[in-house]
């Protein structure tokens, strides 16, 4: 038996201590350079304007750009956030002073060491782009090197370490390979800024086309349906769903790594002893010892088989699960664009940024993740105690012909079984040949006193039936919340306190977020704008945020004098575009003081009514905007 | 201590099996002298005519009837099977051979049994209440002398026997008063018939005139309101309701003394020998034996207050499930008649009789009361082991400040609970002040690059949130689905898989059933053509069935001449009271022949296209009608 050697703790020839420092300071040093690059780039703007871009590397509200730097960055914080929560010393220099407080410490660490990774990306310069490749090289190399210098350590299982790495290895080696890549891009002048790459896609045109197209086809309907599985992954859900499989990779390594090796050695541990032991609890399974240790052995590996099905079965459980929240999540978004608000939350809401949205929209990963390793936990306990059920008291009692407990309750029973079936059966049967009549296309009851005859007669074997039902209800009920835990996306409660379930109110408040935040047609006049300021305004103007195309309306509406003509066009195709993305109201600066839009201020105040979340900032803007109206 | 009392089986005077016998005989007596009677009472119309009335004693989709003797009988029913299924010798005759079947056997035989109190209501004759006041008699008397015979038995606790008996016994009193109350009432000539004492009710015909009014007033809407709460209870619901608080009683009785007097007596019995049986296990509290012995005590009092804590708070919380289930099945009745059946399915479904409909409504009853007393026992067992941890983890401890093994995890983990509370604190801050831009009446989103920054710094942190967020999660989950466990007018799953809820999907059966044959206006129309029919045809038609009723339309159509003007406004007059009752579209015989109603067909198709049990039958019976308007 290979089990018992003991594995030496190990050190690697890249000492971790020594290596913090130096990658630390080199993260340090990036950033300066970076921020004095940016600096001197938009230096007539002053030194905050430049930061912005530095300090927001990722845009999780991005729908279209190239989501993989910011993936593969919260994919490697992800594990090492496995390895912090699990180590005894998860910072190296915890030989220091009070080691719980530099675990608290190194949540905050790993974030800050990481985060040049996705900074580097950020600029669209080529130094960043070298800057990045030396710094994902680097992280990259030493963290191999780490793992080949010791592939086994003293932790939980011997292999477990460098198991734990994969996808942290991977992560980084993507990084390493996308950095180049870039670099070589831009040297060909292809990469295209963020914004820009954002703003310019052509889903968004597309998207607005196909709404202001005045007859929808058949043909474009399904064009319009392709276009929006084209928008298949925001940023922010592309991060939930990579860093969600890490966690089910993590979950699963841990699950088994911690019982399996364990379980294994027990087994090969099982000598001629155990047939007293068990003799001491006055069970004898066999006269014969070694026949005893056989059968002990077979039970164990019994055990272990049933563990390692509950664990797949789990994994596949919830990978289905995630596969399936993808789905909801996007036909959520469709809803939600074209206002179909009842559908999506059961109830009016108004899609607008508040407090607690804003929060959960934070949360939205770090929940999933967290929700989706508690739930494979759990489900993989109660998976694993229904296997062993089945194993021992159907499986091997049909093979062996052993231990036929369960089958011999049922066969004592089994006049009790007939009766409730013959019962049910017989209620079926009546009610479909006796009690309902079929005339003239309307289905009516028949022989009423027979009906109430039965019924009467029936209670007490319907009681015993209800049981059953009962029984029925708990079974059907756990398995599904326990199957549907790490789903954020569906709510585990009753549909009039949905709201409740803490996991279902995270994801509807991220959905506001997530669709007040970037609907389509917001987005294609951002670009339109941005594309207009360009052609007048210079190159210069060009590598602007969303934002600052926000800031641009006004500056249009000085700019341009546009004929009574071309404005009354404009105001049809705003109000047939509102009608059409009803959504978009709420998003909207002056939407009450326009007089032609009653309709659509129908719309919102009834929205508002029946939502929760009408404050008193809204009631006094639409009163000023009557006020307006009235002055006009 | 008198718990060392052995309590001798006991022979009460009125055996048994002689009891049953005589009763047995005598109630096969009292059943052939009221077939017999109604035979004589309806020879015109042959012996099947007579039958139903005396087969069908208990209407249960009367709303306003006296529902008192069905009410009882059920009650005495549920008490007896009780009885039985806990019973190893449930029916006196079991000496002759295998006692399992006549377990079986006795389900069926004990409401056969108090099928003649049922009967004897039925015919309103002043044979039929002497007859019942004499066999409800019997049955109380003989039930009181046995118990006051033999108060203690030796089964689970001396006094459960008779404590069990009591709801019986007040039932059985119930109907010992109620007999002759109708006697005496029907000497002075005050007894309706059921049916029209149904069908006369005011309530129908003020529910019409409310309907048919032009001109709603808000008086009329709180008396309306008023009227609706006035038919709080049909039939069924009424018997569902007194047999779920019997249930209750029994529920709670059993686990009191099953488990109540076994904790007093081993808690009586602990002596200085549990301080070498501890100190074995490696647990000692105190050098002092006697020391121990009162701790010991005390400690086992604690889990005894524990236990009778947790059982009445299921109680209160079953009885409250209870009520709320009533008011809301009360305003589901007033939605269904409205035709809002969107708001009570959450989904389009055809209120019509079907097979499953009819088999779960036969159930419902049954079902309710089986699932709170399933309900019961779980939530019992749960809170046993919540109050258990509150009291030895937290009461205790901060009591006597022994054992604080909770508070000192807590305490040496504060850091982490502070550092958690803090992250979220400062996320919802800066949410509210610096992410959030509140601007002219509009909220927007504010500081981006800050937010997808702080974002991205306490992804790891917010992961150790989501934990607990999902702890939080299976804790409310579980709470909730095990508090509501009992009722059934909620499903305790998703909103989209409502129906694979067994008992959610009963209930929605058993109200398709409710609504689609007790309709007020249904049932005022009938009540209406009764009267008219009796004024024409003379008083021997009075005594009608409901069922009967129906058939008098036809009698109706075929005897009266109507004028054209007539004809019309009665036609309106339909119409207006199927446009305010549209569930009453799917219960009408020809409803798409008359092209004046293409409204209401649209309604309906609408209705059937998005409801689950469009079967071909209707199809065709419309397009048959199609064709006959055709022929018109």
């Amino acid at each position: 038996v290979p089990c018992d050697i003991v594995i030496l703790p190990c050190d690697p020839t890249a000492d971790d201590r020594l290596y913090h420092i130096c990658i630390a300071a080199i993260s340090l040093i990036v950033m300066v350079v970076l921020a004095a690059m940016t600096r001197r780039k938009r230096l007539c703007q002053g030194f905050m304007n430049g930061v912005p871009g530095l300090l927001s590397p990722v845009n999780f509200l991005d729908h279209t750009q190239h989501k993989g730097l910011a993936v593969a960055v919260f994919g490697v914080l992800f594990c090492k956030l496995c390895v912090v929560v699990l180590s005894q010393n998860p910072l190296p220099f915890t030989s220091l002073f009070l080691p719980e407080y530099w675990k608290l410490l190194s949540l905050f660490y790993y974030p800050a060491l990481y985060y040049p990774l996705l900074a580097c990306g950020t600029l669209h310069s080529q130094v960043g782009f070298v800057l990045g490749s030396l710094l994902s090289w680097t992280h990259f190399g030493v963290l191999v090197w780490q793992k080949v210098d010791c592939p086994k350590t003293p932790e939980i299982y011997k292999y477990y370490s460098l198991f734990t790495s994969l996808p942290q290895i991977a992560c980084l080696a993507f990084l390493s390979f996308q950095y180049p890549l870039l670099l070589f891009k831009g040297l060909k002048g292809t990469v295209k800024t963020n914004a820009s790459e954002d703003l310019d896609s052509s889903y968004y045109k597309d998207y607005v086309k196909e709404v202001l197209k005045k007859k929808p086809s058949k043909n474009s309907c399904s064009s319009f349906i392709a276009l929006l599985w084209g928008l298949w992954s925001p940023s922010k859900l592309a991060i939930s769903a990579v860093v969600s499989f890490i966690a089910v990779y993590q979950v699963a390594l841990l699950l088994v790594t911690a019982v399996v090796p364990t379980l294994q050695k027990v087994r090969a541990g099982v000598n001629e002893d155990i047939a007293f032991l068990l003799a001491g609890f006055n069970i004898v399974l066999s006269q014969d010892r070694a026949e005893v240790v056989r059968i002990v052995v077979y039970y164990m590996w019994c055990v272990e088989v049933c563990y390692l099905s509950a664990m797949t079965l789990s994994c596949l459980v919830t990978l289905v699960m995630l596969m399936r929240s993808m789905v909801l999540h996007r036909s959520n978004l469709k809803g939600l664009y074209r206002g179909d608000i009842y559908n999506v939350y059961n109830r009016q809401r108004s899609i607008r940024p508040s407090r607690p949205a804003l929060v959960c929209w934070m949360g939205f990963t770090s929940y999933q993740a967290a929700l989706v390793c508690l739930g494979m936990v759990i489900q993989t306990l109660v998976f694993f105690i229904c296997i062993m059920f089945a194993v021992f008291l159907i499986i091997i009692p049909i093979l062996y012909g052993q231990n036929l407990i369960l089958f011999r309750i049922l066969r004592n029973m089994w006049p009790f079984w007939l009766m409730l079936l013959l019962v049910v059966v017989i209620q079926h049967a009546s009610s479909k040949f006796v009690f309902i009549k079929k005339d003239a296309g309307t289905r009516d009851l028949d022989n009423r006193s027979g009906l109430f005859l039965m019924a009467y007669l029936l209670f007490p074997v319907n009681v015993l039936v209800g049981v059953l039902v009962g029984v029925w209800r708990v079974v059907i009920t756990g398995l599904f919340n326990i199957i549907h835990l790490g789903r954020l996306d569906i709510s585990l409660l009753n549909r009039g306190v949905e709201a409740f379930d803490p996991g279902y109110r995270c994801y509807s408040h991220y959905l506001k977020i997530e669709v007040s935040q970037s609907h389509p047609v917001m987005k294609a006049f951002c670009g339109m704008l941005l594309r207009s300021a360009g052609q007048e305004g210079g190159a210069g103007q060009k590598m602007r945020d969303v934002e600052e195309g926000i800031q641009l309306v006004q500056q249009e509406k000085k700019q341009n004098k546009v004929s009574n003509a071309r404005r009354a066009r404009a105001r049809w195709l705003l109000l047939f575009t509102l009608v059409n993305n009803p959504s978009l109201v709420g998003s909207r600066k002056h939407f009450q003081c326009q007089s032609s839009e009653s309709f659509l201020n129908g719309t919102l105040s009834r929205t508002a009514k029946d939502g929760d979340e009408m404050d008193t900032s809204q009631k006094e803007a639409s009163k000023g905007g009557a006020e307006s109206t009235a002055s006009n």
